[in-house]
Protein backbone atom coordinates (compact mmCIF):
# COMPACT_ATOMS: atom_id res chain seq x y z
CA UNK A 1 0.00 0.00 0.00
CA UNK A 2 1.44 3.29 -1.09
CA UNK A 3 0.99 6.98 0.66
CA UNK A 4 0.83 10.36 -0.50
CA UNK A 5 -0.34 13.54 0.61
CA UNK A 6 -1.77 16.87 -0.74
CA UNK A 7 -2.77 19.98 -0.45
CA UNK A 8 -6.17 20.97 -1.39
CA UNK A 9 -6.63 24.53 -2.24
CA UNK A 10 -7.36 25.08 1.32
CA UNK A 11 -4.26 23.80 2.62
CA UNK A 12 -5.47 20.28 4.44
CA UNK A 13 -3.63 17.87 3.95
CA UNK A 14 -5.86 14.77 2.25
CA UNK A 15 -3.68 11.30 2.14
CA UNK A 16 -4.71 9.38 -0.53
CA UNK A 17 -3.49 5.41 -0.15
CA UNK A 18 -3.78 3.30 -3.55
CA UNK A 19 -5.31 -0.19 -2.66
CA UNK A 20 -6.93 -3.37 -4.53
CA UNK A 21 -10.63 -2.70 -5.01
CA UNK A 22 -12.27 -3.69 -1.76
CA UNK A 23 -15.88 -5.23 -1.84
CA UNK A 24 -17.38 -2.26 0.67
CA UNK A 25 -15.80 0.40 -2.26
CA UNK A 26 -19.51 0.09 -3.76
CA UNK A 27 -20.55 2.55 -1.03
CA UNK A 28 -17.71 4.78 -1.46
CA UNK A 29 -18.45 5.99 -4.85
CA UNK A 30 -16.92 3.32 -6.83
CA UNK A 31 -19.43 2.77 -9.13
CA UNK A 32 -20.03 6.59 -10.07
CA UNK A 33 -16.35 7.22 -10.32
CA UNK A 34 -16.83 4.89 -13.64
CA UNK A 35 -19.41 6.88 -14.64
CA UNK A 36 -17.25 9.62 -15.38
CA UNK A 37 -15.40 7.08 -17.73
CA UNK A 38 -19.07 5.23 -19.45
CA UNK A 39 -22.23 4.44 -18.74
CA UNK A 40 -22.65 2.24 -15.28
CA UNK A 41 -26.37 1.44 -15.98
CA UNK A 42 -28.20 -0.14 -12.83
CA UNK A 43 -26.62 -2.30 -10.73
CA UNK A 44 -27.75 -3.75 -7.63
CA UNK A 45 -25.98 -4.85 -4.65
CA UNK A 46 -26.19 -8.14 -4.88
CA UNK A 47 -25.07 -8.04 -9.12
CA UNK A 48 -21.76 -5.85 -7.52
CA UNK A 49 -21.22 -8.54 -4.90
CA UNK A 50 -21.59 -11.47 -7.51
CA UNK A 51 -19.07 -9.69 -10.28
CA UNK A 52 -16.79 -8.92 -7.12
CA UNK A 53 -16.85 -12.40 -5.91
CA UNK A 54 -16.12 -13.34 -10.02
CA UNK A 55 -12.90 -11.01 -10.97
CA UNK A 56 -11.69 -11.74 -7.56
CA UNK A 57 -12.18 -15.66 -8.26
CA UNK A 58 -8.94 -14.48 -11.00
CA UNK A 59 -6.38 -13.60 -7.85
CA UNK A 60 -3.10 -11.93 -9.26
CA UNK A 61 -5.02 -11.87 -12.68
CA UNK A 62 -7.43 -9.35 -12.59
CA UNK A 63 -6.52 -6.54 -10.57
CA UNK A 64 -8.22 -3.62 -9.95
CA UNK A 65 -7.17 -0.83 -7.98
CA UNK A 66 -8.54 2.14 -6.34
CA UNK A 67 -7.23 5.52 -4.51
CA UNK A 68 -9.14 6.36 -1.61
CA UNK A 69 -8.94 9.86 -0.11
CA UNK A 70 -8.82 8.88 3.57
CA UNK A 71 -10.73 11.60 5.30
CA UNK A 72 -13.53 11.96 3.29
CA UNK A 73 -13.35 7.90 2.41
CA UNK A 74 -14.47 8.76 -1.38
CA UNK A 75 -12.96 7.10 -3.69
CA UNK A 76 -10.64 9.25 -5.56
CA UNK A 77 -9.08 6.95 -8.76
CA UNK A 78 -9.15 3.48 -10.41
CA UNK A 79 -7.99 1.67 -12.86
CA UNK A 80 -7.42 -2.27 -14.08
CA UNK A 81 -5.56 -4.52 -15.63
CA UNK A 82 -6.31 -8.65 -16.40
CA UNK A 83 -2.88 -10.61 -17.43
CA UNK A 84 -3.39 -12.86 -20.56
CA UNK A 85 -1.17 -16.26 -20.82
CA UNK A 86 0.18 -17.11 -24.67
CA UNK A 87 1.64 -19.49 -25.71
CA UNK A 88 4.11 -17.17 -27.93
CA UNK A 89 6.98 -15.47 -26.21
CA UNK A 90 7.94 -18.57 -23.89
CA UNK A 91 4.33 -19.10 -22.51
CA UNK A 92 5.06 -15.17 -21.89
CA UNK A 93 1.83 -13.12 -20.38
CA UNK A 94 0.55 -9.62 -21.17
CA UNK A 95 -1.05 -7.12 -18.86
CA UNK A 96 -4.58 -5.59 -20.70
CA UNK A 97 -5.09 -2.16 -18.63
CA UNK A 98 -8.66 -1.14 -18.49
CA UNK A 99 -11.06 1.88 -17.15
CA UNK A 100 -8.62 4.35 -15.89
CA UNK A 101 -10.34 7.15 -14.21
CA UNK A 102 -9.62 9.92 -11.95
CA UNK A 103 -12.31 11.52 -10.63
CA UNK A 104 -13.18 15.06 -11.92
CA UNK A 105 -13.20 17.02 -8.38
CA UNK A 106 -8.95 14.91 -7.90
CA UNK A 107 -7.13 15.97 -11.20
CA UNK A 108 -3.97 17.40 -11.55
CA UNK A 109 -2.63 15.28 -8.96
CA UNK A 110 -1.12 12.97 -11.08
CA UNK A 111 -2.95 10.32 -9.72
CA UNK A 112 -3.64 8.59 -12.98
CA UNK A 113 -0.31 8.24 -13.47
CA UNK A 114 -0.24 6.69 -10.26
CA UNK A 115 -2.75 4.28 -10.90
CA UNK A 116 -0.93 3.22 -14.32
CA UNK A 117 2.43 2.66 -12.65
CA UNK A 118 0.77 0.86 -9.93
CA UNK A 119 -0.92 -1.40 -12.74
CA UNK A 120 2.34 -1.60 -15.16
CA UNK A 121 4.34 -2.53 -11.49
CA UNK A 122 1.96 -5.23 -10.77
CA UNK A 123 2.61 -6.99 -14.20
CA UNK A 124 6.06 -6.65 -13.98
CA UNK A 125 6.16 -8.31 -10.81
CA UNK A 126 3.63 -11.05 -12.60
CA UNK A 127 6.59 -11.57 -15.05
CA UNK A 128 4.75 -10.21 -17.57
CA UNK A 129 6.57 -9.13 -21.70
CA UNK A 130 4.56 -6.37 -21.92
CA UNK A 131 1.55 -4.00 -20.78
CA UNK A 132 -0.62 -2.34 -23.09
CA UNK A 133 -3.91 -0.61 -23.38
CA UNK A 134 -6.47 1.36 -25.65
CA UNK A 135 -7.20 5.07 -25.06
CA UNK A 136 -8.52 7.84 -27.36
CA UNK A 137 -5.85 9.95 -29.58
CA UNK A 138 -6.63 12.84 -27.10
CA UNK A 139 -5.05 10.37 -23.85
CA UNK A 140 -1.40 9.72 -25.79
CA UNK A 141 0.36 11.81 -24.22
CA UNK A 142 -0.85 11.41 -20.76
CA UNK A 143 0.03 7.73 -21.28
CA UNK A 144 3.77 9.13 -22.90
CA UNK A 145 3.92 10.30 -19.79
CA UNK A 146 3.56 7.33 -18.00
CA UNK A 147 6.07 5.39 -20.21
CA UNK A 148 4.14 3.70 -22.88
CA UNK A 149 4.24 4.25 -26.53
CA UNK A 150 1.72 4.08 -29.36
CA UNK A 151 2.49 0.79 -31.20
CA UNK A 152 -1.21 0.47 -33.89
CA UNK A 153 -4.66 1.12 -33.58
CA UNK A 154 -7.87 -0.40 -31.69
CA UNK A 155 -10.63 -2.27 -33.50
CA UNK A 156 -13.98 -2.80 -32.21
CA UNK A 157 -17.40 -3.80 -32.91
CA UNK A 158 -19.86 -3.50 -30.61
CA UNK A 159 -22.99 -5.96 -30.45
CA UNK A 160 -27.09 -4.71 -30.34
CA UNK B 1 -17.77 -27.07 -35.67
CA UNK B 2 -17.86 -25.58 -38.96
CA UNK B 3 -16.59 -27.34 -42.24
CA UNK B 4 -15.88 -25.26 -45.63
CA UNK B 5 -13.89 -27.12 -48.74
CA UNK B 6 -11.56 -25.09 -50.90
CA UNK B 7 -9.71 -26.54 -53.90
CA UNK B 8 -6.19 -25.89 -54.06
CA UNK B 9 -4.67 -25.43 -57.14
CA UNK B 10 -4.26 -29.14 -58.14
CA UNK B 11 -8.31 -29.34 -58.19
CA UNK B 12 -8.05 -31.19 -54.82
CA UNK B 13 -10.68 -31.18 -52.16
CA UNK B 14 -9.07 -29.53 -48.72
CA UNK B 15 -11.24 -29.19 -45.61
CA UNK B 16 -10.74 -26.93 -43.15
CA UNK B 17 -12.10 -27.41 -40.01
CA UNK B 18 -12.25 -24.45 -37.34
CA UNK B 19 -12.42 -25.80 -33.67
CA UNK B 20 -10.89 -25.17 -30.00
CA UNK B 21 -7.20 -25.67 -29.50
CA UNK B 22 -6.30 -29.14 -28.56
CA UNK B 23 -3.72 -30.31 -26.48
CA UNK B 24 -2.42 -32.39 -29.40
CA UNK B 25 -2.31 -29.68 -31.90
CA UNK B 26 1.80 -28.48 -30.46
CA UNK B 27 2.21 -31.98 -33.24
CA UNK B 28 0.31 -30.36 -35.42
CA UNK B 29 2.58 -27.03 -36.17
CA UNK B 30 0.17 -24.84 -33.89
CA UNK B 31 3.86 -23.04 -32.28
CA UNK B 32 4.88 -22.54 -35.62
CA UNK B 33 2.19 -21.06 -36.84
CA UNK B 34 2.49 -18.50 -34.25
CA UNK B 35 6.01 -18.08 -35.47
CA UNK B 36 4.75 -16.50 -38.23
CA UNK B 37 3.37 -13.43 -35.88
CA UNK B 38 6.13 -13.34 -33.30
CA UNK B 39 8.98 -14.61 -31.48
CA UNK B 40 8.00 -17.84 -29.71
CA UNK B 41 10.86 -19.17 -27.83
CA UNK B 42 11.61 -22.22 -26.79
CA UNK B 43 8.62 -24.13 -25.55
CA UNK B 44 8.63 -27.60 -23.98
CA UNK B 45 6.32 -30.69 -24.35
CA UNK B 46 5.79 -29.55 -20.12
CA UNK B 47 5.51 -26.22 -20.43
CA UNK B 48 3.10 -25.95 -23.55
CA UNK B 49 1.03 -28.11 -21.40
CA UNK B 50 0.99 -26.91 -18.11
CA UNK B 51 -0.19 -23.64 -19.98
CA UNK B 52 -2.64 -25.63 -22.08
CA UNK B 53 -4.47 -26.66 -18.37
CA UNK B 54 -4.08 -22.82 -16.98
CA UNK B 55 -5.92 -21.83 -20.22
CA UNK B 56 -8.46 -24.17 -20.51
CA UNK B 57 -9.08 -23.63 -16.51
CA UNK B 58 -10.64 -20.42 -17.47
CA UNK B 59 -13.35 -22.41 -19.55
CA UNK B 60 -15.46 -20.00 -21.73
CA UNK B 61 -13.88 -17.46 -20.84
CA UNK B 62 -10.35 -18.03 -22.70
CA UNK B 63 -10.79 -19.50 -26.25
CA UNK B 64 -8.29 -20.30 -28.11
CA UNK B 65 -9.33 -21.44 -31.80
CA UNK B 66 -7.59 -23.39 -34.77
CA UNK B 67 -8.47 -23.57 -38.23
CA UNK B 68 -6.72 -27.48 -38.76
CA UNK B 69 -6.92 -28.98 -42.57
CA UNK B 70 -8.06 -32.29 -42.19
CA UNK B 71 -5.97 -33.87 -45.14
CA UNK B 72 -2.65 -32.96 -43.45
CA UNK B 73 -3.81 -32.88 -39.88
CA UNK B 74 -1.52 -29.14 -40.12
CA UNK B 75 -2.94 -25.93 -38.34
CA UNK B 76 -3.87 -23.10 -40.71
CA UNK B 77 -5.06 -20.80 -38.58
CA UNK B 78 -5.61 -19.55 -35.22
CA UNK B 79 -6.76 -16.56 -32.99
CA UNK B 80 -7.97 -16.27 -29.39
CA UNK B 81 -10.39 -14.43 -27.38
CA UNK B 82 -10.32 -13.81 -23.25
CA UNK B 83 -13.27 -12.04 -22.21
CA UNK B 84 -12.93 -9.40 -19.29
CA UNK B 85 -15.44 -9.06 -16.28
CA UNK B 86 -15.99 -5.49 -15.61
CA UNK B 87 -18.71 -3.55 -13.46
CA UNK B 88 -19.77 -0.70 -16.09
CA UNK B 89 -22.31 -1.27 -18.55
CA UNK B 90 -24.53 -3.59 -15.94
CA UNK B 91 -21.39 -5.56 -15.27
CA UNK B 92 -20.69 -5.79 -19.01
CA UNK B 93 -18.43 -8.41 -20.55
CA UNK B 94 -15.86 -7.33 -23.25
CA UNK B 95 -14.11 -9.48 -25.27
CA UNK B 96 -10.13 -8.95 -26.27
CA UNK B 97 -9.01 -11.05 -29.51
CA UNK B 98 -5.81 -11.79 -29.42
CA UNK B 99 -2.72 -13.43 -32.08
CA UNK B 100 -4.57 -14.03 -34.83
CA UNK B 101 -2.65 -15.67 -37.54
CA UNK B 102 -2.84 -17.25 -41.04
CA UNK B 103 -0.39 -19.84 -41.94
CA UNK B 104 1.34 -18.44 -45.58
CA UNK B 105 0.64 -21.44 -47.57
CA UNK B 106 -3.05 -21.05 -46.84
CA UNK B 107 -3.95 -17.07 -47.23
CA UNK B 108 -6.46 -16.27 -49.86
CA UNK B 109 -9.22 -18.64 -48.30
CA UNK B 110 -11.44 -15.86 -45.71
CA UNK B 111 -9.93 -18.57 -42.66
CA UNK B 112 -8.63 -14.82 -40.76
CA UNK B 113 -12.20 -13.48 -41.50
CA UNK B 114 -13.62 -17.46 -40.41
CA UNK B 115 -11.18 -16.93 -37.29
CA UNK B 116 -12.20 -13.28 -36.12
CA UNK B 117 -16.03 -14.30 -36.93
CA UNK B 118 -15.81 -18.00 -34.94
CA UNK B 119 -14.44 -15.51 -31.88
CA UNK B 120 -16.96 -12.64 -32.09
CA UNK B 121 -19.57 -15.22 -32.15
CA UNK B 122 -18.33 -16.85 -29.15
CA UNK B 123 -18.37 -13.19 -27.68
CA UNK B 124 -21.70 -12.84 -28.88
CA UNK B 125 -23.17 -15.90 -27.35
CA UNK B 126 -21.05 -14.68 -23.94
CA UNK B 127 -23.19 -11.80 -23.42
CA UNK B 128 -19.95 -9.39 -24.23
CA UNK B 129 -21.67 -5.94 -25.26
CA UNK B 130 -18.46 -5.12 -27.42
CA UNK B 131 -15.35 -7.27 -29.00
CA UNK B 132 -12.37 -5.21 -29.57
CA UNK B 133 -8.56 -5.81 -30.42
CA UNK B 134 -5.43 -4.37 -31.45
CA UNK B 135 -3.59 -4.29 -34.87
CA UNK B 136 -1.36 -2.04 -37.20
CA UNK B 137 -2.80 0.39 -39.42
CA UNK B 138 -1.75 -2.08 -42.46
CA UNK B 139 -4.46 -4.57 -40.71
CA UNK B 140 -7.49 -2.09 -40.52
CA UNK B 141 -8.97 -2.86 -43.87
CA UNK B 142 -8.89 -6.42 -43.19
CA UNK B 143 -10.72 -6.19 -39.78
CA UNK B 144 -13.10 -3.50 -40.92
CA UNK B 145 -14.27 -6.72 -43.88
CA UNK B 146 -14.96 -8.59 -40.65
CA UNK B 147 -17.39 -5.88 -39.52
CA UNK B 148 -15.24 -3.94 -36.41
CA UNK B 149 -14.53 -0.32 -36.88
CA UNK B 150 -11.08 2.06 -35.97
CA UNK B 151 -12.05 3.08 -32.27
CA UNK B 152 -8.93 4.67 -30.76
CA UNK B 153 -5.43 3.70 -30.60
CA UNK B 154 -3.41 1.00 -28.75
CA UNK B 155 -0.17 1.90 -26.37
CA UNK B 156 1.79 -0.28 -24.92
CA UNK B 157 4.96 -0.93 -22.76
CA UNK B 158 7.88 -3.62 -23.11
CA UNK B 159 9.17 -5.08 -20.06
CA UNK B 160 13.39 -5.34 -19.91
Amino acid sequence: MAESSNSDMNGEKRTLKIRRLEISDKRKGFMELLGQLTVIGQVTDEEFDRRFEEISSYGDDHLICVIEEEASGRIAATGSVMIEKKFLRNCGKVGHIEDVVVDSGFRGKQLGKRVVEFLTDHCRSMGCYKVILDCSVEKKVFYEKCGLINKGIQMSKYFD
